[in-house]
């Protein structure tokens, strides 16, 4: 933990180090960690960052904010069949984020490292900052060739999504006040569930995957273009829970206000005819959905109650 | 770029993709990266965060801050003698950070890439922060069992330094405007230069260590403690420019506020007796000084013009 410039050695040493016992972080004390990868395996990295008051609340509890962080790096390793491995985390806090915070953040980040079987490495700190902005980078391992990328869906493939769509979008509304707070969808945009199994098992058949991160369609939209093929989604299809059901109604609107939600970090991809989804979700751990096709041409198309309806005017977080 | 939530698509696309042509980084269009590892290297990992107005000023020019970027955490791979191959960028910006600013930032990281061999494979990006808050992940290679920690120093081994130390600390009291410019300090403190050839020269005979960020002094004494020995400086041979030594003066005061001052990003080890540091400044391209020495015990311990002299209260940046 080089250059933590303003932050309490302390808190390294008692707080973050205990997290860090495999010894490729070297206690955090030393400018760099050191790691002898496995044989035969190919390296996956991926870097997201979460801020205050744009990936999630301030007064989001410090250990839901802790999982968050790891899980949606994870989700990304997911998506590319990885088997997550280790991580480096750049803890950015502001005075709000006092000693009880961080008490409360380093625990949470202890549980969900056990929970994935995730080793701390190192990283960095610094305090005096307007607002908490984390990043972290997380490195995984995988079968030579395996990757699982966008750009491989082929027409005559089937589009499947893990999980249920939209529960998250429903909860960010509850932790924003503008719903009445129910907590198992709070706990679905609070808590997100990277899907590492069904990732890996994803790696012998799907033509192309991604994670759900920014709604259904948008990211739907993006597979098809990197794909250079067109994908149609059924929107009845689309796995909905029943508190969502219950709360956005079953008709066409209430559907695309659930698939243009994002933080659902579930995995979307296409697989070829043959696919078995029940065998994949019973290795996965998580339902597994066909929810459209993928053909020649390009964009994204819809299907409603009635048939074709056009794309509404938001598909989900732009950038 | 996963996750890139409320940052324009097109910068990644079209200011930052150009710069990760590399095949690992899949054109910035993937959930993650996949790199296949070179057989027979262990690999380290770093993570620094620059933040506006702790790491740097803002009024700095964008290009100098990204060459700091890289460079800090390229000097910590150096620090246990690794070779720099590839990083993922955490860039989190202000409404300070216009088109332009961006611009000339992704030029100057565009620079150092090239400069220093490394490949952009990834990252994320955030803006309505409210000032910069960039972080880095550095990915190395190295020769198992090669890695020079802070904990070799062993009783009779030399101390050295590599470079002059308190360039930089002058340089950034130039650029907050209390000290008059002069143009090679204050490019020492925005443009530092990581001792990579040095670190891997370092691999076969240095017992410990680090890279000096924080001040000679303390970065020693924490080198003494990881170590378990005591080390003396001996203030009169440490290494100052010529321009440094003008500005401070060269007696034990000056001296002292060089050697406290931080942002040197030199390197400072330990090598047993026969250590030939000739040899090691030319194939590590440059200049190696010998400034005190290890003994049994415990601590630092320093030596001015007139003899052994306490230690000033404060040794560095303090954390």
């Amino acid at each position: 933990m080089a250059g933590a410039r303003g932050f309490e050695r302390g808190f390294i040493a008692d707080v973050l180090a205990p997290l860090a016992s495999d010894p490729v972080a070297r206690g955090l004390t030393d400018d760099a960690a050191v790691w002898t990868p496995p044989l035969g395996r190919d390296l996956v990295f991926t870097h997201d960052v979460l801020a205050a008051g744009v990936h999630f609340l301030g007064q989001d509890p410090p250990g839901d904010i802790a999982w968050k962080l790891l899980a949606v790096n994870l989700s990304d390793l997911a998506a590319m069949a990885a088997q997550p491995v280790g991580v480096l985390m750049g803890l950015g806090l502001s005075a709000a984020q006092d000693e009880a915070w961080r008490a409360d953040f380093a625990a949470g980040l202890g549980r969900a490292l056990v929970h994935f079987g995730v080793a701390l490495w190192g990283g960095d700190t610094v305090t005096g900052l307007d607002r908490a902005v984390i990043g972290l980078t997380a490195i995984g391992t995988l079968l030579p060739g395996a990757a699982t990328g966008r750009d491989g869906a082929r027409p005559g493939d089937g589009l499947y999504v893990s999980g249920t769509i939209g529960d998250a979008g429903l909860g960010l509304a509850m932790a924003q006040g503008t719903l009445k707070a129910e907590t198992a969808l709070l706990k679905r945009y609070r808590l997100p569930m990277p899907r590492v199994a069904l990732g890996r098992v994803l790696a012998g058949c799907a033509t192309a995957c991604m994670d759900v991160s920014d709604g259904l369609l948008i990211d739907a939209q993006r597979l098809a273009a990197a794909s250079g093929v067109a994908i149609e989604i059924d929107l009845a299809a689309m796995p909905v829970s029943d508190a969502a059901r219950r709360i956005a109604g079953d008709d066409d609107a209430g559907r695309l206000r659930l698939a243009t939600s994002g933080d659902d970090y579930e995995l979307l991809f296409t697989a070829p005819p043959g696919f078995d989804a029940d065998a994949a979700a019973l290795s996965g751990k998580v339902a597994v959905t066909r929810i459209g096709t993928v053909s020649a041409g390009m964009g994204l198309h819809l299907t409603g109650q009635a048939g074709p309806i056009a794309l509404p005017a938001r598909l989900g977080w732009e950038h």
